[in-house]
């Protein structure tokens, strides 16, 4: 493959994740990605469309973008595809009642569902809350269940948090699978149906789409699976061993979000002058 | 299968779980479970050679001996396989340095061990120690290594204790193997290596042996699968899904070490009056 050979199909919409594309994370609002802030503005001049997919768990889709205002990001709510809404959705049509072992933050999401004995486990990236007592918690309400259902908001491995890789709700979720002989679904990325919501939200198919993330699997790999292009960021979470991971290849690998946009744009002001 | 045609062939050596089986962990000493001093009792009477072999790891071997004498429980330091010994000889055949996520109670077994930057990380049932912050601090040590590896001391899924289920060491191992994309090299049970040691201790062949325990899998799985007879217990950590197992089926199930240990002195001197 010729290296910007991925750039020649038209691209039609985008889907960008957040933390370590947008901004890095750490106290307070983090710090936004040097030449992000003006990236986004740059594909909102151009009229390209943009979806943001997020697994972000540790704070309510209001505070979310709350910070993402902070650093000027233009960017509004409804066009943020993160997994409580969908988790939330899902648990009323099939009448569920969840334990949570989730981010305190994001608790407040779920007042009304949290009553009477829990049919399910709710794990997102709980952080701090990840702790050997709430595990243990978890891990008896799943054992208390008649049919025990677990989901997972993501299943990242880990992420870059002030600086340092942490764990991630994927690890935890593995832990709990093996201790109780379960698979759990996935809400958010990499499941196909999350990349979905965002594409039809688009009007765009998958062959239409690029994928742009810090997260070789979830990002990379998870948008592959649906046909998406995927490209990966040498920000956030991203390590030189990336580049070589033994199952997902990168479409490209761009230093940052701008580099990865202005190849974009590029390609598609060429494309739209050859029509 | 006749239910006692496990009894059918000679037993010329038992190999017995310590916690679950002799005795439920609580506060303090643990509660011994009724009958089963009096059964260790009347194996050393018959003179059936007996090994115990735990994957315990929050006390060191000298603390479980006093423990176990405490109750009177008839058995000494040589008797007893743990993966702590196991694992210390082969740190030390490798040249390893390991990172400890254990049990702070047995850290000071790796005195000396642990010096310069860790080539390996080596996991017990740290219980309370499974913090996210000890995990986070594991976790990087295995991304900083060029080659990393993972010791765990035993893979349970869990076990009973202060009356109530509690993760055990392989679903933080299994949390560290996805986050990595590693695979543990366990030191304890189900490994076969672990239970040969014990055999050989005897000088017994597997067919000759018994193993008792209260983990289906590590237990009776792992014993089965290197052509030991298996017996589960209904104590410990026994729950009735036990008996349904998808991949385990016992040799038999004893309401407890009693019952099973009457049973194998009672075919043994019917198989020794038929010689």
């Amino acid at each position: 493959m010729a290296v910007n050979s991925w750039l020649a199909e038209p691209i039609k919409g985008l889907l960008l994740d957040i933390t370590g594309v947008l901004y890095e994370s750490g106290e307070g609002f983090g710090t936004a990605i040097p030449g992000s802030v003006e990236a986004v503005k740059r594909l909102r001049e151009t009229g390209i469309p943009v979806r943001f997919v997020t697994n972000e768990t540790c704070a309510t889709r209001a505070e979310l973008i709350k910070k993402l205002h902070h650093h000027s990001f233009s960017v509004s709510e409804g066009d943020v595809f993160s997994p409580v809404p969908a988790v939330i959705s899902l648990l009323k049509e099939r009448g569920l009642v969840p334990h949570l072992l989730v981010h305190p933050a994001i608790e407040c999401e779920f007042s009304g569902l949290v009553a009477g004995n829990p049919t399910c486990v709710v794990m997102g990236d709980a952080d701090e809350a990840f702790s050997f007592a709430n595990m243990n918690v978890a891990f008896r309400a799943l054992k208390a269940m008649e049919d025990p259902k677990l989901f997972a908001l993501g299943f990242g491995k880990y992420y870059k948090h002030k600086g340092q890789l942490q764990l991630d709700v994927g690890a935890f979720a593995t832990a709990l699978e093996f201790a109780c002989d379960i698979k759990s679904e996935i809400v958010g990325k990499p499941s196909p149906l999350f990349f979905d919501a965002a594409l039809s939200d688009i009007g765009i198919t998958a062959k239409e789409a690029v994928m742009i993330g810090d997260d070789i699997v979830s990002d990379v790999g998870g948008a592959q699976k649906c046909g998406i292009r995927g490209v990966l960021v040498r920000t956030g979470k991203y390590t030189r061993s990336c580049e070589n991971h033994p199952t997902v290849t990168p479409h490209f690998i761009a230093n940052n979000l701008s580099e990865a946009v202005d190849l974009i744009i590029e390609a598609q002001s060429k494309n739209i002058h050859q029509v």
